[in-house]
């Protein structure tokens, strides 16, 4: 099964693909962040993040797409933009025919570490040993594209989350 | 020229095509409402919206399209919704080649009636004027839509925007 994690941004939008081998072994597949230029229109950046959405959902025919929730912060603008952005990811995946999930990054952290609360040193350790991999994941947006991909994996449908209890 | 206007929702998101025959005459070519049901996910819902779009885009060819700036409501998470909604049919306009344009909900008002308080009743009287059509646009996001297009005629390029002084 594989999973692509989304966290969601129109300057930065960091992805991340997983595999389940098995209820014990999860591999790394992909990481990396999709940019569009912010000096460029918000339609036309809209425009190249969904063919990049669309480029990876071709080359890694993921089964579901993990998103991390748009949260609203202290600038409404930049909510906003990240929440476009996460809608053209949603339609793009959904159209593909992806099952398509939503979480938010207390969500993320508690599958991932244990605790809703947990920090980025955390999440990182926890992401680096479910995946058995010594080298950090950079850039961060990558890693916590990752992180969503595994929390999917460990709470989506009640098989997987029970085989997933076993596993960790 | 062909412009398809917009007014972005998820559960119901007008559109209006009008076509500019010369600087004296704009016609209505098609309007109407797309509905998402709200009972369906997020992802799945945003998809069928893109769908919808893109069939419009198909159909009609628009030279432009012109879209209702998303701005915050008293309710956030229908605010979110909306803006997700615009920004699927940004990125398929952008995509299609169209070019792309925004407009608030005054700059709507300013440049169909000629301020940016008029009421819908104005709104109403001044695009049916426009377009030389007796019947009351219906539903409302339709008419909301077109006026939407004819902001995007009157205010766009500046050539477009001479000959339209001459024709209002």
């Amino acid at each position: 099964m594989f999973v692509l994690g989304i966290d969601p941004g129109l300057t930065r939008c960091g992805y991340g693909v997983v595999e389940r081998l098995s209820p014990r072994r999860t591999r790394a597949v992909a990481a990396g962040v999709l940019r569009t230029d912010p000096d460029a229109e918000l339609p036309i950046r809209l425009a190249e993040l969904q063919a990049e959405i669309r480029g990876l959902l071709h080359d890694y025919r993921p089964d579901a797409v993990a998103i991390e929730r748009v949260l609203f912060q202290v600038n409404v603008r930049t909510a906003m933009q990240v929440g476009q952005a996460a809608g053209v990811v949603m339609a793009e995946a959904a159209a593909s025919g992806c099952r398509v999930a939503l979480y938010s990054p207390n969500e993320v952290k508690s599958a991932v570490v244990g605790w809703g609360g947990a920090d980025k040193a955390q999440m990182e350790q926890m992401v680096r040993a479910q995946l058995d991999i010594e080298q950090a994941l950079r850039p961060v947006d990558a890693a916590d594209a990752v992180a969503v991909a595994l929390c999917h994996l460990a709470t989506a449908p009640m098989a997987d989350a029970v085989a997933d209890r076993g596993s960790t």
